[in-house]
């Protein structure tokens, strides 16, 4: 198999469009810096999207979001979304509030027949992750767990290379996601993402789930057991995780030893050994991809700069709810990370090593 | 701090080499390929060391070796090595024999008053290992465990840019070595490495070590908490290892996440992130070594293709012996690793994470 062949077309989708001139319309729940710099602007570019609600705790912030981005029309606050206000001018949520907000907004919206977009990790407990798959029980549109890296062309072209043999069978891998978090989003010591009650935890909340889901996505296989040690050496990680080294193994056998930082120099990779072979993808997580193929004695690098990962996850969702189709990650898939993340918490507490399954029980 | 003037002259050699024109005499102890091909030729081409004497189970293997190597002039046995056969041609002897074998060699060696360059890891065992402490307690000459990247100028400059806060407060660590046992070594699945009596362990004791020492050597720091993940999934691995994953938590507060395949492509990293940069060794492990420092936005990249590792550890131990200095890797300092390994074994069989001082009692 010439490894060239499976990358030299990085600008395509390698998902199916199928053909519609429809759209979907998103209400906008949660509008901090994510939702307005990075979602909002993807809805913009995206064929299939258009935003026209602007949902937000501050009725203030919500028309003042409207003024300045047509065609957001409808500013409307929490409450007036829970009562069903501008109802009639969404088809589907983006929910990007703080992790344990989100419960409530995918209730309202399994209430009201939305679909759902809604940011990972899917909520910040186990319990009320499972809330949400119990929520969407009897929902008939998609509800999607927003995991960026999926719809990333040289991700889906690089498991379809794993899932072919490219690196004969893979054994292992190594995963990495970190950043100096108080200079890269928030110098803010204030900030949810340190409040345990609002975030379910930082470094693996935040960062960790990077390298897990994506290692689940690139190997299609789920967790069985992890393991993990939480550090937090600063006055503001006192609550939630600094830095989390953990380990996975998935129930084809690979291991997988990863670390997730807060407060750490910008450092992202992810690597995947195999009997014949290596994979590379080294920038990975922060937006800008690069795979590298070892084989043979020989490495071989490509990488894309067409495509803007957000543009395609809104895409990719809207051409599921038009078409009528189950997204990947849907809830159960949320879930998976929520439980298994949980698990590698609670490894951390009792230095045991802890059965993903395990995880609902006690 | 420029990072250029760290690492500029890496073909000097970072530790004190002091003025003599003595020699030390080896016994080689064990005549399988490292020792015919590596440590042979690094022994040749050093200006401190001479190989006198060959040392075989098999006395026409010996003799053979030395009718092919001059200056060595002396093949005997095993047998004929514990009886003081040829003790006034060495001054020391380098115990390259399977790991299991190791303490006989180092016990009759402290009998005739040898110094000791023993190979990594120390022994198979902790009990072997502490054995091996015994019986140096009261030697005057030196032992010193063959971790040849500590006399690597890449690796030994790069513990002092650390050391000097080069990539700010170090957070945590990745690292790995691996190969295809079979292809990179011997193809013959009868070979010691994968008899647990011979060796310990496989990918752990002959290649995790790799990682788990040269992190400790880099960061000044000692291990104090490890778990691990171990699997095979070959009949020849059936008995050992065949790669395993592990985390250690070292008493800085640092934290590793590390893996050591025998059935992977060959693959080897070590990566260690700071508050304020990265460094990256990439090769590391295989003999050449590539340092890359990330900071400020910035990579510069450093190699030294001039050293010999071996070269450069048989004259760092030769410089020991002669000038009466305590060599960084003593047999504590290997005991060490003996111990930690052990309790990442016990962690894959407990599910729980291992204390290393826990290691010498239950």
């Amino acid at each position: 198999m010439a490894v060239s062949n499976w990358f030299d077309q990085l600008n395509e989708r390698y998902w199916e469009s199928g053909d519609t001139d429809d759209e979907v319309r998103f209400a906008l729940i949660g509008l901090g810096w994510f939702t307005v710099d990075a979602a909002l602007p993807a809805i913009k570019a995206s064929d299939r999207c258009r935003a026209t609600v602007a949902v937000s705790s501050s009725r203030e912030k919500a028309t003042s979001l409207v003024d300045d981005h047509a065609p957001l029309k409808h500013g409307i606050t929490y409450d007036d979304f829970h009562e069903g206000q501008a109802a009639e001018h969404y088809d589907a949520v983006y929910v990007g509030t703080p992790n344990g907000l989100h419960l409530p907004f995918v209730e309202t919206a399994a209430d009201l027949g939305k679909a759902v977009l809604c940011e990972k990790p899917m909520e910040a407990t186990v319990e009320r992750a499972e809330a949400i798959v119990d929520a969407w029980m009897d929902a008939d549109e998609p509800l999607m767990v927003a995991y960026r890296m999926q719809t990333d062309p040289v991700i889906r072209r690089t498991r379809e290379f794993i899932d072919a043999g490219g690196i004969g069978t893979p054994k292992y891998a190594l995963g990495e996601m970190s950043q100096v978090l108080t200079r890269k989003i928030l110098p803010d010591p204030e900030q949810w993402r340190l409040d345990p009650e609002l975030s379910g935890g930082c470094a693996l909340i935040d960062l960790g789930i990077y390298p897990l889901n994506t290692l689940r996505y690139l190997l299609d296989a789920e967790p069985r057991r992890v393991q993990g040690m939480v550090t937090s050496t600063q006055e503001m990680f006192e609550q939630v995780d600094e830095y989390t080294t953990f380990e996975i193994r998935f129930g084809n056998d690979l291991t997988a030893a990863c670390v997730a930082s807060q407060n750490s120099h910008q450092s992202d990779q992810l690597r995947i050994v195999g009997t014949e072979g290596r994979v590379d993808i080294d920038p990975v997580f922060f937006g800008d991809v690069a795979v590298s193929i070892t084989r043979d004695g020989e490495q071989l690098t490509f990488r894309n700069d067409e495509t803007d990962q957000l543009e395609e996850e809104f895409e990719y969702f809207a051409t599921c709810v038009l078409m009528d189709r189950e997204p990947f990650a849907d809830e159960e898939h949320g879930l998976t990370d929520m439980r298994t993340m949980d698990a590698i918490y609670r490894s951390a507490e009792t230095g045991k090593s802890i059965k993903v399954t395990d995880t609902a029980g006690q």
